[in-house]
């Protein structure tokens, strides 16, 4: 089975010439870090993600976690992976260096963190999750919290969870109804049931520390009376040190269609007596600092969206150029080929390949912008990039995510029979694939997300200006030879005419229609994530055009104008079409009879 | 876990009026069958998926097909289900009465197949596979042969295999090297290992015949040179009751993303001096017999895509119409609702729903033709009616399969993080699916047998033949009332233009430009798929707006009415950017060079 290898030249391209790898670095805060270190650290990162996490992902899918005893074992291989992850430094790359981390931008954190997912989504996971639960203590925990638990999670020591959904909560928290009371000493007491918790319980760390949202006594109904909690799975005393073990315990595993290497725990608060737990900020404030933190969660699973998309890519690809079947098309009675000869395999590497540097490109360029959003000196320059990164992370997740289980379903197909036996390894990336559209906010939660909060809630005025920057593009591509941009020139205009039409019809149809906008939420996603995902291929053309110009001759550049135009004729073709959807298809989604169904 | 429930009125519904069941069972050979002995059969059928296969269908999953000392034991529940299936005369249904089949029409077998494909398909997966030996014999087997193995192989007491891939011969049956060796008294010894061989090898009936594709000596090269062997489990004597175990052993099963309880067997033959086998037909003419009964196995898979739209439709708004989240848009500080009360969960339903009533409507009708190819008196009838099921016969396999994994991704969206838990059952669904665009022919090959065989070699007579039929429903289109016929007027028009447009290109170039024409063929099929299924979606409406003008008030008519408009405003509008893809799209997909993937 073919080992995960980083996309590094992409990668450099999309950070370098597509995402303001210069201008980030030099941001306030990023002094210490220069071009020639991100390169260092990509190749480290790379280095890791193909000898350590890689060799791990398939068998950690077969043998998957274990649960004996109120506690779990994570499948053979990971700890190991676990520890070295963590004493390489690899959990404090984006972190606070007030607690130990590395401080490094966002975008190249984005680049690296592409590669764990990717090469092992499951394992990507435990970190994934502890970085949420360090930026919720970062955002809201007091200077105790932060100096009890900061700097173990920020160094790896130990493990972070967020605890959310309950059976009769998941996409509506504001039915959570585990509780916390008081105890008098300033700490709680924590009960309750919570489900789906990724890395609930595991043996790769001696403790856990759990983020909690719970309802203490006479607080409000709905979100508006949710507080956070810190319940660690140890208790951790003054020097530091563990002490008892607290009354939180994983008591059940789920049984999952994919990423079986991560634990996907039921966790049980306070059964014996109730979990000792610590109130994060203010009470009846915790859904507040979740979603301050939402945007990272969403833009991370984005990411897997991408990742999926690239390994399931590259292993199609590896594939197709070596498995001999049937002759060349039009060559009578020519010797047997490799079926990357065949045109509808390379028809299907090609949108794989095209939908994953689509989905790279309009991630990295949200990871440039919310660099600028937290460290541009300039008050306007933040305020705009934080617009651009919060009108887009919905897309990032919902789009990235949708294209990365359709690649995935693609590189099956690909592989032909081999593709349904497990060993082949391409089942696996659909299987993991699947959950990145549901967790963290389904599609229709983030494409609701996008046209409310996002669009309607400010009048448009942020997809309004992407628009324009789309249409900035038009004379660029203009004044281009060739039928490469003839053909990406005209696309992207239809595609930006009809992605208007729909913005428009959205804003007006928003308060009058409101059900009538929803139904057209989750096709404007996909329009609005197609729309920018050709604009910043095209984007990534014209650069490559212009090194071709200036005698660059690496034909890495004559791929990446091809691939913008196989997104265009293949892809944002489909914009039309999608807006006729959005406009008049409401009518046929709503008017069924329930009973009917 | 709701069990299955076929959809018999629908079923009915397109039987009777879409796919002329009237004109069917007044076919010669038919007369002993009525609409009432239809109507019979259905609700048997619908009975014996709901309470036998139904509840063995997740459980068989979950255990799985055993392997051991090259026997391969079946899950728990499926021998008694198999036993009860073939003495309830299941497996003789479709079959010819000269061997003790009961001979009913294609149109009455495939809607009691899919009830099977829906219910369990791994267990359906072994009738179906018998039924193709069945075919393969009767299509050129020997009276000697037919006598000995097919009454028995009718009425269930065998079941049948059909042995075509090696590891090295998968798509490209030209490089199939199994040989057979003739021994002198007019049998063979054949050699060689085939894999994926479903059910090749069960615990269920007490001989397994396998058909084997292999070459004899001096044989030619390529595909004119393989024969076709009948290759008992255990050898039969004359007096019909079994001798020797036969030299076909299964050396392993494979281990699959879905279809669990379907083993897939690695048969290996003539290690132990040789498996005795019967030549079927003459030598060097394999492949041809095998192309003879190919329209029927690659309908029966379209069929497997249709009964998993069904069934993973059926499961998601049960769950649906059941899970209460969220309060209804709109309506503030409303109480909680089940969530088809959301739009984009009731876009997500009506988007299963009418997929799943486009591809069932096209198979049907398919299945109609099929009996009229079959039994017209009329000789140009029947020519007509073979030319039409073997244009859309790819179609049926192609578009119904991918329709088939898309629905079920679908149905694991809708029931949120749920989905993703393999107890709910939806899972299993988009797993077992996702085999159907691989077996008997890709989506890949199925589209260049559509655009080659079925249309370029003929100069697209059919093809325009069709176009024609869709434009003359415009007349009755227009002269309708209502917003629902106007959308499906247009939609239609438009569709129908983009498909003549793409045709005439495909005719156009399928000779000079034989790659770019391969480029656009999987494009193709889907195209012809929307809009074929659109067509017939719109032939329902048209039908159902007469029962209500004629005073019928069920309320299915008008959910036909508007599932037809949701269909059209969704699926068929894609059309026109199909055809771009297919007619600007094939640079973008073959220009890259080879070692830049």
């Amino acid at each position: 089975m073919s080992e995960y290898i980083a996309p590094l030249r992409d990668m450099q391209f999309v950070m370098k010439e597509l995402a303001g790898l210069d201008q980030v670095l030099q941001l306030p805060g990023n002094e210490e870090v220069d071009a020639d270190v991100v390169d260092a650290i990509l190749e480290e990162a790379s280095k890791f993600a193909s000898n350590v996490l890689s060799p791990i992902n398939f068998s950690g899918d077969q043998e998957g976690a274990h649960w004996a005893d109120k506690a779990v074992t994570v499948p053979a291989g990971f700890k190991e992976a676990y520890l070295q992850f963590a004493e390489n430094g690899w959990t404090a790359l984006p972190c606070d260096p007030e607690y130990g981390g590395q401080g490094l931008p966002k975008l190249v954190a984005t680049a690296v963190n592409e590669m764990w997912k990717s090469s092992n989504m499951a394992f990507a996971l435990c970190p994934m999750l502890t970085a949420g639960a360090i930026e919720a203590l970062l955002t809201a925990g007091s200077d105790e919290l932060k100096q009890k638990f900061l700097p173990k999670m920020v160094d790896g020591t130990w493990t972070g969870t967020m605890n959310l959904t309950e059976p009769n909560a998941g996409s509506d928290l504001a039915a959570v109804r585990s509780r916390a009371e008081p105890v008098g000493d300033g700490s709680y007491k924590v009960f309750g049931q919570k489900i789906f918790i990724t890395y609930g319980d595991h043996n790769m760390t001696e403790n856990v520390v759990h983020l909690v949202l719970a309802r203490t006594p006479n607080a409000p109904e709905g979100v508006k009376g949710i507080s956070l909690f810190v319940v660690p799975k140890f208790m951790v005393k003054d020097d530091g040190s563990l002490g008892e073990r607290n009354d939180a315990y994983c008591v059940s595993i789920e049984h999952k269609l994919g990423i079986h290497g991560s634990p996907t725990a039921v966790m049980a608060f306070g059964d014996n007596g109730g979990a000792i737990g610590y109130l994060v900020g203010e009470e009846n404030h915790g859904l507040e600092y979740m979603f301050v933190m939402m945007n990272a969660a969403r833009f991370a699973v984005g990411l897997e969206g991408v990742a999926q998309c690239e390994r399931a890519y590259q292993r199609a690809a590896v594939y197709a150029k070596e498995r001999i079947q049937g002759t060349e098309l039009g060559v009578k009675g020519g010797p047997k080929v490799a079926i990357i000869k065949h045109p509808d395999v390379r028809r299907m590497l090609m949108s794989m390949r095209s939908l994953t540097e689509a989905t790279r490109t309009l991630a990295y360029v949200v990871a440039g912008a919310l660099d600028n959003a937290k460290s541009n000196p300039d008050a306007e320059a933040r305020a705009k990039a934080q617009a651009f990164a919060d009108l887009m992370i919905p897309v990032v997740k919902g789009w990235s995510t949708e294209t990365g289980i359709q690649v995935a379903s693609t590189g099956v197909q690909v592989h032909g029979g081999m593709g349904f036996i497990e060993e082949t390894g391409a089942a696996q990336h659909l299987r993991d694939a699947r959950i990145t559209a549901i967790y963290e906010g389904t599609t229709g939660i983030q494409a609701n997300d996008l046209i409310g909060r996002k669009m309607a809630r400010e009048g448009g005025v942020t997809i309004k200006a992407v628009i324009g920057e789309m249409r900035a593009l038009d004379a660029q591509l203009a004044a281009q030879s060739g039928a490469e941009f003839a053909v990406l020139r005209s696309r992207l205009s239809s595609a930006v005419n009809a992605l208007e039409e729909a913005v428009n019809w959205l804003l007006d149809n928003f308060k009058p229609n409101i059900k009538a906008a929803h139904a057209g939420a989750v096709p404007f996603l996909h329009l609005l994530g197609i729309v920018a995902g050709g604009w910043q291929l095209a984007r990534g053309a014209l650069v490559a055009q212009a090194k071709i110009d200036a005698g660059e001759s690496d034909p890495f550049y004559k791929g990446k104008i091809v691939t913008a135009r196989f997104f265009a004729d293949h892809l944002m073709v489909q914009a039309p079409a999608l807006t006729q959807s959005i406009v008049a298809g409401a009518e046929g989604s709503l008017t069924l009879e329930e009973d009917l169904f």
